[in-house]
């Protein structure tokens, strides 16, 4: 559908028009855009400005498709050209940047092209004058490219032509028009935080930046402006937003960006279910609005408990089925010792019905694939059975079933020719993951995947994680984010089970945002921060502006902040953010383009107080 | 103007509807805000969140002055309350934040407040929960308060919550939205561009930020997307804005950020006269929308050379006259030696009519404080004349003028009572920027500085500037500016005399905005690189990626970059941007909310492959 939205590209003509202030003009200027000529316009005058998309001769006639943003309109030069004329259009390159001016005339019938908006007509040229011209080109300007990734970020100039990038950034420009557009009419103040802040590391890594007025000290670029947009809180500016660039130095991990945009909000006096119904709104407006496509008026909504045991993850893609299944009751009639011995563990048995599909054998091969997939999160063992076309059981671990099939496939509402899954494991979160690594890739694998756009929230996460390596329990998300009320008594005693007033937006397997419910206690605060072993001193000396702040009158306050590059990475039908961002580093952290980061000066070094440490030395 | 705006506050009730998801709340939720309630909602039950903004007691009756940011409610505590209740809001304290549950009712006619939208009503408080508490406030909360600026800034949450920051902080916000809104009707696409890039050093310094992943090199922070934008031309975008953060490290200078926000703009195939065009289209609609302010279809336009000669500056304050005169020709039939001498060494001779004014004398005391103004300029003497109710010079270098009298009336429309004030200096700028300097001191002075808004455009810029201290030739504005065709081919045999397709916007005497006409031609820029002293050779190792994008069929372009914090100051009438910029740093860099910056840990610096110089050695 992303294709299929018309823009109707309108150009500002008055903004065109002489005045008598007009500077000496030093190029022949457009009158027109190559998107806008039609057969009303038959007879007109016109100068294009424009790009050489393509260039043909056929016989004496010379035919230019002539591209800038709004379209392409071609171009002929008759045979009766001026040898000047005919030399100018003969020397044309594609890319050249030209400047044509010509009258607008029909097409002959059989030439018209109806799929195009100019389709109708052509200019025959009178004068062409070659604004600027273009060498070989590395790559053609097409819809998309298959030219490698750094030929395209090192000629992004060139790559940002393509149909495809015009097209997203576009997308782009009108998702975060659209948001905006709604945020005005919905009491949303957009204030802008700074970015030069203080370094209050946890979680990610902050990117520094070395003061040259204080030796030795930095300021850091935000990772979020989730402090300071909690303090716009406490300041009673009541609902905020911003699209806010933040910074994470992170290791090159699949597809991340150094710096990333996000669509930073927070609402004073608000619960949970108004921020969730708030982004419903806005993304049905924007969805509505951006994509011609509807939106549910509210968002499925999954708890975390209830996600990972019936999807296996916490991100599920719901545009296909395959729910999992617990039938740890059953598995205790069976003798099988995987089951019982998991069982006996505290652990569980999660069973995946894999409907019979067209062309599709559940081979050895088959199963083999998706017990690997489940291995990389811990599942030692893939049990599986196949259906019969009498609905007998077959093959794998069956014999244990012997008198509970019926039961069995009640449970699964196993049909022939189905194939069933299980996996039994100690640990209930290694089995959910492990079954929902097999369901993810099942829906990719088998093409079950519908078409469109699924959100679905997932809430009731637990509050704090235990760090197996540093022995401390620490924020499942961050630190800031109000404990459900009736967990409050419980904090200390019993961490593990607190569940926070969190919620992550979900949009086909992917989280695209998570927010919360925040703390606006001094003492609850703190108490927070003890768990997450941190001293009182400690806590003071990194956040003490924001307890100060607390301090003073502090509203119950709440916020989310979608992520703008994968929203639109996920609108326009694409797998990287790099294809919606226009000028992004490669998955080494580097811009081949302009070939950052790069040594300075040491002058600059100098003023900055800093000495690089020798290498050897590292 | 700005205390006249109306905005009409519209809390979105829709918003604050219960639905089957609600989560449970936590405190008593408000149902309306404290700027809505009126006559019409007599014997409503309601709910209230907000602030304590003052509260009294008269008898046995309590009041609240409740607040968010949409106003103030009156709450009642009736002498018939709950011992509870009563208790409760004796306890209540100036920015408690509280929710209050009660009846709307009428005041008694004498206590009606027609100059608040809720004046009419009070609500009858049958619950109050304090939601958080307050200490004893570092200062009032109120419309401005006097507090000293670091004391604002460490508490800047409360200073936010002023009257005067909230309102700008609005106007800021409507002025942005209003922006975009008119951008979004012209064919503009938003993009946003990276703000992790090349460090290439000219004008101010970079702010650098250390790669981890790459010993020894840095990122640098923008200090303007000039290239980018630049390159988004070449990549066929046509019309771009951003509201784009961008860098400086300077010293602090006056009234300076590190960082700011600049409406920065570039269009394709367009000339000066386009740009300057949809410049005032633009501002015409956003203060009409949110100043209800007209300003005239075409803003002035002022030549470099003329608005120095007539305004002592390149950026006049308009909204006051005080023309500055040459009478170089009347000063060659003087014998005075300090105008001959002047005129012979090739200077000029600048005078002034300060006209005469109702209760102000021209004593030498107002004579000598102009010539201190003047003599940071340059001008080592200030010349006067006083003229008599009799039209006959007094005092000063009158008997120069003997014979002279009516010829220099005439040229200055002196007046009985006026002060002529005279300055001759050899060099043209330093008597035009000293007299300018006067100027501005009489416009401030004498209170002759009319309210409103005084827009203009100053042209035709000199593209070249002499350093002296370097004794190159170095960009007036950036080296990336046009020159002015017919100066094309003498830009390296005279780059004294070459003028830039350069244009500066300026508002009541602050320059708001900076553009020009782009350079888009390769060999056109090497030679401007090379006159700025720019070896080919480090050229392409700093600019490389430019001239490598304009090889590929670059279109002419140009645009132009509106400061928001300047623009918002002046359309607050303050005379710091801190007032409209929500958490600013101090004039010495530093926050004093968060304290950064700060030291970090070494084992941050470690990672970044730093080691800080020891003070000694600096």
């Amino acid at each position: 559908m992303y294709n299929g939205v018309t823009f109707v590209p309108v150009f500002d003509k008055e903004a065109l028009k002489g005045n008598p202030f007009m500077a000496e003009e030093f190029f022949n200027k457009r009158t027109v855009t190559c998107g806008q000529l039609t057969a009303a316009d038959n007879g007109r005058k016109v100068v294009l400005n424009g790009w050489v998309h393509r260039d043909r001769n056929h016989g004496a006639l010379h035919f230019i498709n002539l591209r800038d943003r709004y379209g392409i309109t071609q171009v002929v030069v008759d045979d009766d050209a001026s040898p000047e004329l005919s030399a100018t259009a003969a020397s044309l390159r594609m890319e050249f940047c030209v400047a044509v001016e010509g009258i607008v005339r029909l097409r002959p019938d059989s030439m018209v092209n109806k799929d195009m908006h100019t389709g109708e007509v052509e200019v025959k040229a009178i004068r062409i004058d070659i604004l600027s011209t273009c060498p070989a080109l590395p790559f053609m300007i097409d819809e998309e490219t298959d030219a490698k990734e750094d030929t395209r970020l090192t000629y992004r100039y060139l790559d940002l032509r393509s149909g495809g990038m015009q097209k997203r950034i576009r997308l782009r420009h009108e998702f975060v028009k659209a948001i905006r557009q709604y945020l005005y009419t919905t009491n949303f103040y957009e204030i802008e935080t700074p970015t030069l802040i203080k370094s209050t590391p946890e979680g990610a890594r902050d990117f520094l930046v070395p003061s040259r007025l204080y030796p030795g000290k930095f300021y850091a670029l935000p990772q979020s402006p989730q402090l300071l947009k909690q303090i716009l809180m406490v300041s009673g500016f009541d609902r905020y937003f911003q699209i806010a660039r933040c910074y994470r130095d992170e290791d090159a991990r699949g597809d991340r960006q150094l710096e990333f945009t996000q669509l930073d909000m927070e609402m004073s006096f608000v619960t949970r279910d108004d921020v969730l119904e708030l982004i419903e709104k806005l993304f049905g407006y924007v969805f509505d609005k951006v994509m011609n496509y509807r939106l549910p008026v509210k968002f499925r909504r999954l708890t975390y408990h209830d996600s990972m045991n019936t999807y296996g993850n916490d991100k599920p893609d719901l545009r296909f089925d395959l729910p999992i299944v617990d039938i740890g009751l059953l598995a205790t009639k069976t003798n099988f010792d995987a089951f019982t011995g998991a069982l006996a563990a505290g652990g569980v048995v999660k069973a995946l019905r894999v409907p019979a599909q067209e062309g599709v054998s559940f081979s050895r091969k088959f199963i083999d694939g998706l017990a690997e997939a489940a291995a990389v999160y811990g599942a030692r063992n893939l049990g599986w059975i196949k259906v019969g076309d009498d609905g007998t059981f077959t093959g794998g671990v069956s014999k244990f079933f012997a008198g509970l099939e019926d039961e069995l496939s009640a449970s699964l509402e196993a049909k022939p020719g189905d194939l069933l899954l299980f996996i039994a494991h100690p640990q209930w979160k290694k089995a959910c993951t492990s079954m929902g690594a097999i369901r993810s890739k099942l829906g990719k694998d088998l093409g079950l995947i519908r078409p469109g756009f699924e959100f679905c929230w997932i809430i009731d996460f637990p509050l704090f994680e235990f760090n197996e390596e540093t022995e401390h329990w620490e924020a499942a998300h961050h630190m800031f984010s109000m404990p459900q009320t009736e967990y409050i008594s419980t904090l200390e005693s019993d961490p593990g089970s607190v569940k926070g007033d969190l919620y992550d937006l979900v949009l086909n397997g992917y989280e695209v945002a998570s927010g919360s419910i925040r703390i606006h206690d001094v003492e609850l605060q703190k108490r927070i921060f003890r768990i997450c072993n941190f001293s009182d001193e400690e806590a003071e000396k990194r956040f003490g502006f924001l307890l100060d702040a607390f301090r003073y009158g502090a509203p119950p306050h709440g916020g989310i902040a979608p992520g703008i590059d994968r929203m639109v990475m996920i609108m326009a039908e694409q797998t990287s953010i790099k294809e919606v961002i226009a000028f992004p580093k490669n998955t080494a952290a580097i811009s081949p383009m302009d070939d950052s980061p790069s040594e300075v000066d040491g002058k600059q070094l100098d003023e900055l107080h800093l000495i690089i440490k020798k290498q050897a030395t590292v």
